[in-house]
């Protein structure tokens, strides 16, 4: 197995593919020994000089050619594995297409083409008997999917519960650790280079979204997309509901969840949404542009996998390892032979339908009786309160009231959050996040 | 491949075995759809009428028979994988050498087998074709094992941190929450079923020092055995350290670590001992009976595995995973094709040569010029200090010092240490734990 060489196109050499190229081209010898050779063959890049420099600098003349069209890689019949790198939907659909129904095994970090079109991917890959690989996909370098496919194989997933977006958990570490608002902390996060100058896709949690989606799918082993993973990101998160739930022993995260709905075996709650979790929870203390993914199992019970969810290095050594793996698989004459497996058909719940504890700031007018209107309110949609603070608002003349609840079905909370708003003494409900835990 | 049934022997039904055969009896469905249909139809336990008690109580009589013979399995050509859950290195060896030379895969949780035996084992599985998988043997339930071998395939380690003995965690953590005594936290972990009646596995750091030499040899390509690791455990470790070491910002833990010696490739440090660890590292709050695998590549950056290190389903959810990755490698007909390897020949650094930052306290004599005495000694050994705490002990009429040095080779520490005890104005050397960080 030692002497065999595995021939590799790369398409794409921006942050992750320029890693890409540097993890395999520094670690060859310890790769080689530990599996099988690996060469980097051709690189596709629209920019063919900074290609040919960059294979200039790693050493790499003598073995890997530039070009500017895929199809050079996906007519070479040397190359074993083509690495997708370019991010998006088109054209790396069709590039991904065209190497899979070429029979080459294909390794992506694609999350937007994974959480959209991973079932009709899978498909061609098991018709084609080569390999489809995507653990960069989600939470970067962090072997997330491998564990959950193949060492928690045994386990009915309980739970899962992601912060699987760095930038947004970059922001709320720093408005929580400096009593910062959302846009400052925004704006520095862009500044480090953490947040792209649009960063809708960070902070309106779609990212999170898409790799809820992926998640969802292997552990429920059902064809889950981004479009029916329930999403809210966390630009109306305030520097006061972050001190209010650090008081009440809480760290706000946006969280990806994954669960079966209960008494319903036919759905599961996938969501992504700003999340109260108790301080002692292992997710509380994941701070930073780190990521980290809970998963509970009904054997394993709890366990937490945390690392760089982002950046070139991190997110190569997860490329890097499903190459290694493909390339193990084509030396074995194994590969695809245990692709993904859709054999459930799990329908998602409605967010109305999901239960959980809820959090709510009310700025209220500051009158008698007004807190027994507010509990009447909620009483009448059969909602308990968990927790109250109450704290007069001196200049504006209102009086802040923060609650929490005991659980509920979503679709009463929203039904008390509308009467609520309609009573005289409540000037707005100015905050609503959920809180984890029974 | 679902209409194959693959047939598993599983030897013991202590508590590992009997959480092993409740997951593949209970969740057996999944495991099919997921992967492959799975059947233990052979169970050798010494205690013949409980094994078939438990037969009967998961339905299994239709499939399942026990023995109290383990050549039964053996000789059993329809088994092609066997399950040795009875730990310890005798009979397990002669069991597991069996299993393996008869062309059987084996899945083990046994860490003291694979420490000491491993590479014999890992050659006879070789020899034969067939897989060797002891993924429960280190850090129970948590996958690291595989995550190291597969999915960290293309990073060098830069280091290796363990909490990999939920023993000597809990009564740690209960030390350090209480402000308790060693013995109290022992008596209490024993009570609660944590610490074995002869704790001395645990509590000396014996069990830790097993799994680091499984972690080192997989990271490090290097047959790594428990006598070639340093151990300290935790006996000397007392309130008053833990006291100061928490106004100092750090937690005490009993820690394996693993990491290449600085300036030279042919080495690598193997050590287990109570180390002090910054409060903001993600080990320092890995509490209680959780276990946790801080990984450090060159490529991947930091990353952590957490989880349950112990109990039975937990344990067993590993056991389990590894015997679906060899049912799928038979199915496949692969097995055997991708064992450890050790091409490397690394040699384990003496402690003396290792470099760590150290906690020091010592009893002193409450006269002026002492401390700097004390400083003297230190500098005589080209150690200096980070930061000192001195205090006036009343009652004795002894002083405390407490200081930590600046990072310096531990030969010289010692060299200090010896010459501070023979200072007249030194009562004694109380304590010395080493402190993490550079």
């Amino acid at each position: 197995m030692e002497n065999k060489i595995v021939k590799v196109g790369l398409i794409g050499l921006g942050t992750v593919g320029g890693g890409t190229l540097e993890v395999l081209a520094k670690n060859s010898e310890v790769i080689a020994k530990r599996a099988v050779k690996i060469e980097v063959s051709r690189i596709c890049n629209l920019d063919l000089a900074y290609t040919e420099q960059r294979i200039k600098e790693l050493g790499l003349e003598g073995t890997t050619t530039a070009t500017t069209n895929f199809r050079d890689l996906i007519d070479d019949p040397e190359i074993d594995i083509v690495i997708e790198l370019i991010g998006g939907i088109h054209p790396a659909l069709e590039m991904v297409s065209a190497a899979l129904a070429a029979g080459k095994s294909v390794v992506t970090a694609n999350k937007d083409l994974v959480a959209s079109h991973g079932a009709e991917l899978f498909e061609l890959a098991d018709n084609n008997g080569v390999d489809f690989f995507f653990e960069a996909s989600v939470a970067g370098g962090i072997p997330i999917l491998k564990a959950l496919k193949d060492s928690l194989a045994a386990n009915n997933i309980v739970e899962i519960m992601g912060i699987v977006n760095g930038t947004t958990n970059y922001i709320l570490s720093q408005m929580t650790s400096n009593g910062a608002d959302f846009e400052p902390c925004l704006k520095r996060a862009q500044e480090l280079g953490y947040a792209e100058a649009n960063p809708t896709n960070d902070i309106e949690g779609f990212d999170a979204a898409r790799k809820m989606a992926i998640l969802a799918s292997i552990a429920y082993n059902s064809n889950i997309t981004e479009d029916m993973v329930y999403v809210e990101g966390i630009t109306n998160i305030t520097k006061f509901d972050i001190a209010y739930a650090d008081q009440l022993g809480y760290a706000v995260k946006l969280v990806g969840l994954a669960k079966p709905a209960p008494g319903d075996e036919n759905s599961i709650a996938v969501c992504v949404y700003p999340l109260m979790i108790a301080k002692e929870h292992p997710l509380a203390s994941v701070n930073d542009v780190f990521n980290a993914v809970f998963v509970e199992g009904d054997a394993l019970g709890q366990s937490m996998f945390y690392g760089r969810g982002a950046g070139s290095l991190p997110t190569a050594s997860a490329v890097a390892g499903d190459v290694i793996t493909a390339a193990k698989k084509i030396i074995n004459n194994t590969r695809g032979v245990s692709g993904i497996r859709f054999f459930e058909n799990k329908k998602v719940l409605p967010i109305t339908e999901c239960i959980n504890k809820y959090y709510i700031r009310l700025m209220v007018q500051d009158k008698p009786k007004v807190l027994a209107q507010i509990a009447d309110a909620f009483a009448t949609s059969d909602i308990s309160m968990d927790s109250v603070i109450q704290k007069r608002v001196t200049d504006s003349g209102l009086a802040e009231i923060v609650l929490i609840t005991h659980s509920v079905k979503e679709a009463n909370l929203q039904e008390a959050l509308e009467r609520l708003q309609h009573l005289a003494c409540v000037d707005c409900v100015a905050s609503m996040i959920r809180v984890n835990g029974d």
